[in-house]
């Protein structure tokens, strides 16, 4: 028997609270938390699978609350100020002790990003509905498993580069864009003892959390981001004793 | 006085030879290796900066030759077969001894190449005319300086992932084209003390080393490929006495 | 039901043969290789487990056997030369079609290695008895996972830095030495689709691969190596139309 | 005519102002900072060597003195936390828009450098006037130039693995300690458009800061993260019109 997988899906649920867009209660009727929840659940049958939202007691991100989380999923856009310093330096400190984290699309801006990475994590964006063609450039990461290469989003916001973030440990995906920009789309980076993947498609203006290449995606990346068998605490400093020189 | 950097641009010089395509007559009347080595001098113009090619004895790069040489360029692409062992082998040593290396588009399948890779070094390819958009990843990289982000190569062969190549230890360049495709098509490694560039851009049948900002990159390349001061022999086995415990 | 791994454990099997040194038939009654694999059979309970060695036909390595390999772990040392270049290149094609490889000990001037990794994967060495202690740098590491850090080989030949490889992706060991000397112990590189894991305890003069730890960092190193579900298959060139611009 | 080279050396300077160790008296007369700017005169006679110290007006870190700073070293141990956040943010800003920065020793616990990486940068360490042996694993890197391999510190502290930074972009010194520990004491990040070079060795109990090679390795960071010709701004966000496409 192993303990079934724990998986937390953030979301600031701000644009869902004020109904902006419109669309987004066709698109997303249980929130964006609620189509990527159940994209998880489509391939992850046996994971507990829970949401949060910044509204919630302490967002949703108690200390407990982690302590229970394997994968911590991000989407964030209009209230990233929003979020409390101490429950940002609290999910960095989960992810360094071993939680991992997938950050989507929007979520570049969010405090726990730029926290682990420590640059800008800015990019060039475009809201003008273009094609994204999405290419694996690591085809037997394990991320990549199962998903189309190419496979194309009809409807996209455009996020291009430069993409102001550390050279990434492992790039898994680059985007094409009708308009004629590219992006590192898929990525991965170790930080302590946590592993976390950035995935640019989707966002509050199109159904993109509904495509099944990139539900596969997400499960993907939580199974990926799942260290089993670490002790939750970040690497602290020591001061041992001379001992091991025999 | 520093020594001048010392630059020898390969070119099998095979469709040249063969006048095929046509349009070489016109778009390279010096050969690629001529246009290259001319886009070189703009850039570098205390370098010395000489051509080989596959025809000569030893295809130019005996064992004297690539002594005097700090940084080497390769193109070629009908020939690569035609390429002796001893040479590619040669070569490789001489870069693993600190010579620097840019590998140019059709390059990839190049003997030296795959030696230095170890993979496979496969992409997709469709020679259609499109439209090359070079987005700059990395924009303070030494390479990158100069150059426009993007540039734009109006007519091009379509170079597209998945590139089979090792993670670069750095990536500079992405390509997107008019296709839906794109590459990684700026990237290095170390190998040994050498370092090594690949850039794809160039092709026989457009006139892609005539392009001021491919001059640009390719003469960035080279500054950056050179190693000054290091002694040109790859690292040797060492049996050392113990001495270095006090 | 998940199909069981297969691990192929080879070994040139030259030392055991020649019965020398004299301690070999102490330390390893049935070889390194059957030692080896004895380890990986206390960790791999349902793996498949086979050896082979060098003076088998086609060294044990033909293609019908590579095919049914999921992790070869390879350990050579007095005999590389006589390795058929046709097999180091089989073993190579299969590497990059997503074969796992554990390069073991004095197998870094293995050919497949040095093909696979560009570079003359030369070190310093000193045979002498000394202490090794080995050090995880990369504390969430699938393959350091349950290893103590540090855990102590008593004694152990020195390998020491410069080791000319390329950059790690992964840099997981550190090794200390009494005589003064450090040595990346533990690495890995991604080619193609496979996955590669270097690491140095070990040789025919000490009774290493009985050591607790070693044996779960090998047996570490092969499910990590293993990549699950991949087409057995190098990536190969293509040409395709036109078709994902919409 | 180039412009000169301009270099920053901070310190706190708290060990230096309160007589502790009594040892500094001697051992650093012009503090550690003046010790650090007087070995890199030796080597960069061209340059502009400045200091600063904590207790200067905005840590002498103003908006203005980062304007004209090229390479900032870094110096700090027990006042970690009485360097104004304002003044790690603007320091952060600068690396990210192009500044290099030298981290040194204890300065891995400083704000600005936890900002950049991201993680804790915990490590072990003991002070027990240990021997150290400082490897070169890069030798062709040019931080390395110059540098015996290896180099001995014959008193020194002990820094240990793990050391919990995110894996560094290029790892270039691992040191040796007498009481049987290593440490990856020499190694590069790039963040946003700056270098980061981490070196270990030097406390404020050894009179590191003198040793030649230690003075060598300290000139070669600096020249290595200078990066000229950049524009000092970090990355931002952009949303440009569709222009690329054709």
């Amino acid at each position: 028997m192993t303990a079934p997988l724990r998986v937390l899906v953030w979301n600031e649920n701000v644009h869902e609270s004020q109904g902006r867009p419109a669309s987004m209660a066709h698109d997303y009727p249980e929130g964006i938390h609620g189509a990527v929840a159940q994209g998880l659940a489509e391939h992850l049958p046996n994971a507990l699978i829970r949401t949060a939202v910044l509204s919630d007691p302490e967002h949703g991100l108690s200390e407990d609350v982690l302590q229970q989380t394997d994968v911590l999923l991000w989407w964030g856009h209009a209230a990233h100020d929003e979020v409390a310093d101490e429950v940002a330096e609290r999910v960095q400190r989960h992810v360094l002790g071993g939680m991992g984290l997938l950050v989507l699309h929007s979520g570049h801006f969010a405090k726990v990003f730029k926290r682990l990475l420590g640059t800008t994590c800015s990019l060039s964006w475009r809201n003008d509905g273009e094609r994204e063609v999405v290419w694996t450039v690591d085809p037997a990461h394990p991320i990549a498993q199962g998903v189309p290469n190419p496979f194309v989003i009809g409807t996209q916001e455009m996020y291009g580069e430069p993409f102001d973030v550390p050279p990434p440990d492992e790039l898994v995906f680059v985007s094409w864009f009708s308009g004629g920009e590219v992006f590192r789309s898929g990525a991965t980076w170790r930080r302590g003892k946590g592993r976390v993947f950035y995935f640019s498609p989707g966002d509050q203006d199109y159904p993109v959390y509904h495509h099944p290449d990139v539900r596969r995606v997400l499960a993907n990346g939580v199974r990926w981001a799942h260290s089993p068998g670490l002790e939750r605490r970040p690497l602290e400093v020591t001061n041992p004793q001379r001992r091991w020189d025999g």
